[in-house]
């Protein structure tokens, strides 16, 4: 029964900063748009190839849904693009083509999410009817067999908790003075780990369960692809520079040296072998397309550092401020930028660090 | 097509007062609450008698919308008393029943609702899945036959909009000194209900769409019952009193008198017959049952004059504030709470003036 399920997930929310001020999602997610619209083409291809339309619509409604979508704008480019290409498979079936399907398209977020911004935003051309869905993707959000398509970009790095081991003073992974796994000791590692295998079978049990037979699932996950070290990506970087930045700001009594230690980031940077792993043990999905993600960066490392910091505030500021307090927030992200400017006039921008996931449900 | 349908609706959003401070719709819907806890006995002997669920659920998952939902808590209780009657109907069916089906359900109302504090307060017991739906309803929301009953309560007495010639000085039907059709001239009085007429034939055009072949509409409308004169409702006294109160304002100075002349509230309050016409017209519903409700009013003229005045104010804020401005707000709605007071120490509480209406979507 659909409550049973609802009420298993204890998940926490972290939502991107909403409203549409100048750290806010709205105005800071290009990063996350380059590597949407990079996918553009590749998603479409899939589409097309992969989408056994005659067995998917009895009902000849077409249910799409963003998962993580945030406030926008991306989440309404990303499902414009798979709309395009879902019509455009319906069209190269020719003149005997079956009747073209009306799109209903689900927004999940959770439930803190700024809906009310996200359903002010929504483009008034749509070509689709809108519903927002508040909740954990890490439990279930749909009725059986209900979904023809599932997408989610840049939200699937979010662990659903931070791991309680590494808070634990007592225990023997308790992650002090850190704020992630990266560069922690082998306890830490081993619990992020452990948290992450975790969500990530509660996340593909759902959908397994919410798809249609043959329905799709596109992700595009910021991770650690094939060839690359984790600290070479975007991701770590990222995250080390706030860790940094919270460290001189312990140094300086700004912050306590307990707020610190009682703090750590709820994200996990997968590899393409981990989540292979666990789409395996699921058994209900297969793996059509895993594909490594390049990004251009521009050379110029002001503007770089511009972005990324702007990029961190906007995705990190809601979860810093739950923990430290409102006060902290300028002079953290005034010194992170910068870190990032320090940083990127050394070191060259980091290598690709996403990469693009088509799974398709099995016959049940 | 779904966009050209959504693009043609141009209602205006009125939505209740948001939050759950004192003046909150969360706070003052107690009347509201009656009126539809006085159906819930009515309404699950309709469902079980009328829905015909061997025919309804090829796809097991069962879709109620809640039209005009505002902020809740009504909106939870209306929908839990749907899903039992439902569930009932099932296991009425005896060891032989179908599979209980999975339960979705849409909230709905104007963009401009706070969807937020909606989500917010979804019961966490819950036995379906939640979704919300920005959007007027005298337009298409959902994609063809893929609803299998929708409810609305105390929200189809909203027009979409002002009729234009009333607010048009050079209009023979300008309402001037007046915020309503009632005991208004007779083009006043055409040109609303023209409004009424248009907007209901959008209305029940969409939701025959949208229904699946069978399903059902339960609508409780707050309007002037069979044998009920217009002014003995309490909407019409409700109306009256905040006119009087303008007016009064009015001759103080505190509202000019062109903000007077260019107000008007977007309300009809509908007979039964009237409406009885617009199906007829529609062709696709069959009324099933239609019946008035008697609300049971204590004899406390203090308490009832403060429920119907708070109940205002939840109901009234948002409309007022955005023609007249903040600043008028506590001033005249203390003189309304006044005049409540005075109204209910000379005259005995209202009739009964609101109706139960089941609809019953036809074979396409």
């Amino acid at each position: 029964m659909a409550a049973e399920e609802i009420r298993k997930v204890n998940s926490e929310a972290y939502p991107m900063k909403g409203g549409d001020g100048p750290y806010s999602y709205t105005k800071n997610s290009t990063y996350q748009r380059e590597a949407m619209e990079s996918t553009k083409e590749l998603v479409t291809k899939d589409i097309g190839e992969k989408l056994d339309i005659d067995h998917l619509l009895p009902s000849n409604v077409f249910h799409i849904v963003d998962l993580g979508c945030s406030v926008g704008p991306n989440t309404f480019s990303s499902v414009e693009n798979i709309l395009e290409a879902v019509l455009l498979k319906y069209q190269s079936q020719g003149p005997m083509n079956p009747q073209i399907p009306e799109f209903q398209v689900f927004f999940n977020d959770h439930t803190p999410n700024d809906f009310n911004l996200l359903f002010k935003s929504l483009p008034p051309n749509r070509q689709y009817y809108a519903v927002g869905v508040p909740g954990s993707f890490y439990g279930r959000l749909f009725p059986r067999a209900s979904i023809h398509l599932f997408h989610s970009s840049f939200a699937l790095q979010w662990l659903s908790e931070v791991p309680k081991e590494v808070v634990e003073k007592n225990s023997p992974a308790w992650n002090k003075g850190r704020i992630h796994y990266l560069s922690s000791t082998d306890e830490v590692v081993r619990a992020y780990n452990a948290q992450y295998v975790a969500d990530m079978e509660c996340f593909l049990h759902a959908r397994a369960q919410e798809l249609v037979d043959g329905g799709l699932m596109v992700l595009i996950i910021p991770g650690c692809p094939h060839g690359t070290s984790v600290s070479d990506t975007m991701a770590y970087l990222t995250i080390q520079l706030l860790e940094a930045c919270l460290i001189d700001m312990v140094t300086k009594g700004v912050v306590s040296e307990e707020k610190l230690d009682s703090f750590n980031m709820p994200m996990y940077i997968m590899s393409p072998l981990e989540l292979e792993a666990v789409v395996e043990r699921n058994g209900c999905l297969i793996i059509e397309t895993l594909k490594t993600l390049s990004h251009v960066l521009g050379s110029d490392t002001v503007l770089n550092a511009k972005l990324f910091a702007s990029h961190g505030r906007a995705g990190f500021e809601r979860l810093i401020k739950q923990h430290f307090g409102e006060e902290i927030l300028d002079e953290l992200f005034d010194l992170y930028h910068k870190k990032f400017e320090e940083e990127l006039s050394i070191v060259k921008p980091r290598k690709a660090s996403s990469f693009l996931v088509v799974l398709r449900r099995k016959a049940k």
